[in-house]
């Protein structure tokens, strides 16, 4: 016999405290797979309650499986799956993740663990954290983008809260359509598409152009997020050696020459992560080669806006009369990188195909951010901004430069001097040691660089001799003292090795 | 001779009227390639201008490729190649983009102009569209969102406009963690990745399990974008028939016998797009026939929170002890959809394995989003508003009920009711229309449904007869006035076709 305990006073409307109290006991057992329920009219005579309050109770039960009902007939305690609860850690998966995931993810995976590993500590108080590349957040405008959030909110309400449009929020569109014309660029809205930051565009351009088992020309080193993505779609990334002056264009003739890429990467401006920016002249011959071969030319202008000191050349794509440059853009290393947008410039065809792998992969991009971020361009923040980070990266990368030179004249280390930027690629020779061990002995010291042997295409090649430093989030006495540290570092590092010192 | 025409009391500094007025003679062939440029000094001379001013613009121009200067020699105009301006547009693009895509992006661009084409017309005002499946954003609590946006920002300033982890925001994946214990499911947050929307997360899945050559089962008719996705991973979909208690077991049998499947996609509640929501006993066999042959189980649960009638089993994840449900959840139904954020619960290898995707993919959702629905959620507005918006749908799904009862009593007409979500699945037999042919009736009376061909694995088995109802977007008089528009169409169908009426 079933006895409830019902609180008439209680919140929790009667028909709950029934399903509650019924569930609870087929949960603890004291109702056993097979009882017979009594019937609704019973069990509501019993506890003066209505007999549709019984029902609603049943019902639930009936939808949770824990009672069966045939129609004109009893009910009975159901034997029931058991539900995951607290149990539910104890066992294993029955499914071999490893064996069920498509292979190439394995490689992707492992690279991510390496990368996890590699960067783990780096990030510790007393570190500093010269391996990162996020721009310093106490340069960010927090509280201008707060304003432009809300202006947004108020004005465009539960509408900028919908699905926006795959291709993009139209206004942001067309502002970037325009100021893009400062870097020589014509595009117009129909030849641009939102991305989820520069990341989401090149997983973009990879989905639609990387053929299995071809080729793709990228400057090695490279931006190592590139290559496990590249892996992942099973095309070849082929390294093409960087001079001073931009991809080795000798070596990019060959390559062409022998089969068909599926386009060229390149970071023309500060790259990543050597710092170097092609001259005028290299990035004319390269467009023009890639004109002729019919391969598209991947352009990541991820750092278009950091040209502090005025002696950039204009973007390949200002050149690309032919629509062959496909250009990405982004507001991670000037503005917000945690709001994630980016966009893609190329023609307009590859714009629509974009569109639509944009859409099969997650709809679109944000659109409230989108529009505010439309809202901080259109009011001037943006200009102003950018103006004010141009003058005090400017500051920090001439303070960079004056630390390397004082604190880092051994004979054997090296950097070839950035125009702008963030990054600046440091060469350390005759060491005799590895990779994984230099940096611990720059940990020791409290600082940490990124080691150089993930941007390589053949990591082999290039074993333990690079390491890129970022000064994107340090400010003026945080780098003078992170290169400070360096400098102690090597000089134990030199001197066991009984390396001479320059000077 | 050069005249520069300067202007002492402008804004724009002297170096760059100095630079933009040679470029300017220079970009309209007043002085051609080869043209010997002026010494500094003696441009500065002539204009009263400093030497440094001079050199700071014809290093400008050096880095823009317009001179071509050699060290102690004199600088000579240079024949530069065309940047894109104006011209751009009039020439092709030298790059066939048909050729150079991956040749699955074909198959999944038509699939995005058909349905751009589909929908083209169904947005108009006069017309009730019962096409889309957005919630209605009259409902959306933008201003409390607002204040959300608010408080994180002024507590944490920019702070929450950095880099995110891949994973996603600590505070919302505990959220989330503790939220779903109301489904009965029980992970961890380590269990949990976020990511933009659910159409995301299905694409992270893919990306992981969707092996070339191998079968996919899907239930059929099923959410339309999976299978153009599928498709492009050179997947076979494979599709289930759907009965009224959910996927046909004894098919799933056959299937799963003949070769392992790489995963199984199911949306047991008010599936998309028939509305239909699997029994507690078919929940329990299909998890029981995924665990036995090691295939993961994909649960869309995409509309988990609008059980507003109280009849619906939980979730299949709860039962999961075994680890081998893959679950999708998303804000996108009950929240804002503009803002992306979903979510994957799944076995902690298989997260880490989609993190590592994820990471490279867009290496995180967007992180201030995140930490506002955190924040929205934290404060208790998330449960009020499902009470509310409970209790809005289930009034206006069953003014949906009520009136196609009233207006669509004709012979060959029938539906499935649902018990909760947003859609109901019309089959209208003996029309001897095709399906475009019968949209446009829908659409000459005023009201739009989505076609149902889309929606099936082979769409040839399935003609013309089912279309899509959905009420999302709708407030009762509007459901209303759909339906009779629907009805008033249906008349002329029937009546043309000389087909009796039921009543």
């Amino acid at each position: 016999m079933i006895v409830l305990n019902l609180n008439r006073n209680e919140e929790t409307p009667l028909f709950r405290q029934v399903f509650f109290q019924l569930k609870k006991l087929m949960d603890t057992g004291v109702l056993k797979p097979g009882f017979k329920m009594p019937p609704t009219r019973e069990l509501a005579e019993k506890h003066e309650l209505n007999r549709s309050t019984v029902y609603k109770a049943y019902e639930e039960l009936w939808a949770l499986g824990y009672i069966e009902s045939r129609p004109g007939s009893y009910s009975y305690v159901r034997k029931k799956k058991k539900t995951g609860g607290k149990i539910q850690h104890r066992q294993g998966s029955r499914i071999p993740w490893d064996e069920v995931s498509v292979e190439p993810v394995t490689r992707m995976y492992d690279a991510y663990q390496e990368l996890e590993g590699m960067f783990a500590g780096m990030g510790r108080a007393e570190v500093v954290n010269m391996a990162g590349l996020s721009p310093d957040p106490r340069l960010l405008p927090a509280e201008d983008f707060r304003r432009s959030l809300n202006t947004v909110l108020k004005e465009q309400g539960s509408g900028i809260l919908k699905y926006g449009h795959a291709r993009g929020y139209q206004p942001l569109l067309e502002f970037i359509a325009n100021r893009m014309q400062i870097h020589g660029i014509s595009v117009s809205p129909d030849e641009l598409l939102i991305t989820n930051g520069a990341q989401n565009a090149i997983d973009l351009v990879m989905k639609l152009l990387a053929k299995p088992g071809r080729p793709v020309l990228v400057e090695s080193p490279t931006y190592h997020t590139v290559l496990p993505l590249l892996e992942y779609y099973n095309a070849v990334p082929t390294g093409i050696p960087l001079t001073e002056n931009g991809p080795d264009l000798e070596v990019v003739k060959q390559k062409l020459g022998a089969s068909r890429p599926s386009f060229f990467y390149t970071i023309p401006n500060f790259h990543n992560p050597t710092g170097i920016t092609s001259g005028q002249t290299n990035r004319e011959e390269l467009l023009t080669l890639c004109e002729c071969h019919g391969v598209p030319l991947v352009e990541d202008a991820f750092e278009e806006e950091m040209k502090y000191f005025g002696k950039v050349p204009l973007s390949i794509k200002s050149m690309d009369t032919r629509h062959v440059v496909i250009y990405l853009g982004t507001f991670s290393k000037v503005l917000f990188p945690g709001i994630r947008v980016g966009w893609i410039a190329a023609d307009r065809e590859c714009i629509r195909r974009l569109t639509a792998i944009k859409k099969y992969s997650d709809l679109s991009s944000n659109l409230l951010v989108q529009a505010a971020l439309h809202e901080f361009c259109g009011t001037g923040y943006y200009e102003l901004h950018l103006k004010r980070i141009h003058r005090i990266y400017r500051k920090r990368l001439q303070v960079t430069l004056r630390a390397l030179r004082t604190h880092l004249g051994f004979k054997g280390v090296s950097w070839i001097e950035p125009t702008g930027g963030f990054l600046v690629w440091l060469t350390l020779e005759d060491t005799g040691m590895a990779e994984g061990e230099l940096n611990e002995v720059f940990l020791r010291h409290g600082v940490s660089v990124a080691p150089g042997s993930v941007f390589f295409v053949d990591r082999e090649i290039q074993p333990h001799r690079y390491f890129r430093l970022s000064i994107s989030s340090l400010n003026e006495s945080e780098i003078e003292e992170g290169i400070k540290r360096l400098g102690q570092a090597l000089s134990t590092i030199y001197n066991n090795g009984k390396v001479s010192i320059k000077k």
